[in-house]
């Protein structure tokens, strides 16, 4: 049986705790959180704490902390040369205290508090010092049925910033298109299915091959026609700025 | 029965095709197109012609041809007094000659050539000038399992501007992380996941809602050395830009 003790209480701390109780090699055999009162509903599951001291030893420490506070907390934990890993997208291995075997654990995909989250989904990224380590970390993710990657503290950064364009950017897309179709009668629920076959499509094609539209046609009325029909100029901007982009990549403009 | 020609011979029509031919009551009874080899290969389940004056009386007419030639088009057809309906997003219903009885039957919807499309998936913005029309196009749309909407033409242009948004820009979105991914030695297909679970997660819950990231938490840092990291000018406008966009809604910059 592997032990591990998840040491915070946000979204990626929760949903490791739901993944590992479910398998059958891994258990969780504590959860640490210096504010008590977030992890108290899981007390009858698991030992919880929230003073240092009292963490028990494991073969894993996961520390799903903020970004800011992985270099400190991994110093001022009471004891060395175990398996401590952390789970963030942009923070380098070697932030974590020399005094321990360190790795990264970092699952490339959005958690939301309330969404339950099926791990076949959500690849991991993992990163160790040492051999051993890596293998230990893979078995782990295998065991709850995620994908894994060998990812270093470079490849991995790129990741987290090329995340943020096909998430909050893209979410952010979506939102202009909310703003554009309410604030002109019409609904936006209706792109739903669009929004969806969109980010299938790519789960085949290259986002290249999949481009359509008016940008890539290079198709100057339609376009002239919708810059007409924007009433702010934000969103102006935006569509000024991705046909554009559409349009370097297709080869009708120069950067 | 309720007879269809089609006329046109894009994804759209093709996929019209394939939708009605499957239907219980309603059936595709000719199909035109002015070259008549790019339908050649359904000449054995239809009848197929490209000759205007060949065109059969039937219940229905579909122009699922481009948008500029829709309205010489309508008018070169040799009958009135028939329903003739266009398919598209951005061409107004009274660009259709004033003799037919007139509608739109917008699919909204991204259609690729190859890609069988489940029509249950597939909306269908329907506007007609006769009330009897409109209800002859929903049942139509029923038939092959779409969900049907209302929808006049300035809407349905706001929708297709909306849906450049939701699809283009945001396939844009995921080339331009392709590019960073690939460029920096990191793997593009680890963010399909994530691609997924962004546009299932707007199904549910609006994009205001959904949106997380530096952005919109306002985390410097976190922005600073995302644009450090990019290598492209290009690349650095569209995050600027988003991450304005982002901090705009979430109420940290003003318009």
């Amino acid at each position: 049986m592997i032990s591990v003790v998840i040491l915070g209480a946000g979204n990626v701390a929760t949903h490791l705790f739901q993944a590992i109780q479910k398998t059958e090699n891994t258990r969780v055999l504590q959860w640490y959180n210096r504010h008590i009162d977030a992890i108290k509903t899981y007390g009858q599951d698991v030992d919880i704490t929230d003073n240092l001291y009292d963490i028990k030893e494991a073969d894993l420490y996961i520390l799903a902390i903020s970004d800011d506070a992985i270099k400190s907390f991994s110093s001022s934990l009471p004891f060395e040369n175990r398996l401590v890993v952390h789970t963030s997208g942009c923070v380098n291995i070697h932030d974590l205290d020399k005094k321990h075997k360190r790795g990264v654990f970092y699952p490339l995909q959005s958690f939301s508090k309330k969404a339950k989250m099926d791990f076949a989904h959500v690849p991991i990224c993992i990163e160790a010092l040492e051999s051993e380590d890596y293998h230990f970390l893979k078995k782990l993710a295998r065991s709850f049925g995620s994908p894994t990657k060998k990812v270093n503290s470079d490849q991995r950064k790129v990741l987290h910033l090329a995340a943020v364009y096909v998430n909050n950017f893209t979410n952010q897309l979506y939102r202009l298109a909310h703003e554009i179709t309410e604030s002109q009668s019409a609904e936006f629920d209706l792109l739903k299915p669009l929004i969806l076959e969109t980010a299938k499509k790519v789960q085949d094609i290259s986002p290249y091959m999949a481009q359509t539209g008016p940008a890539k046609r290079g198709d100057k009325k339609t376009i002239n026609n919708h810059l007409e029909l924007l009433q702010s100029e934000h969103h102006k901007d935006v569509y000024n700025l991705l046909t554009k982009s559409i349009q370097i990549t297709h080869g009708r403009k120069k950067l």
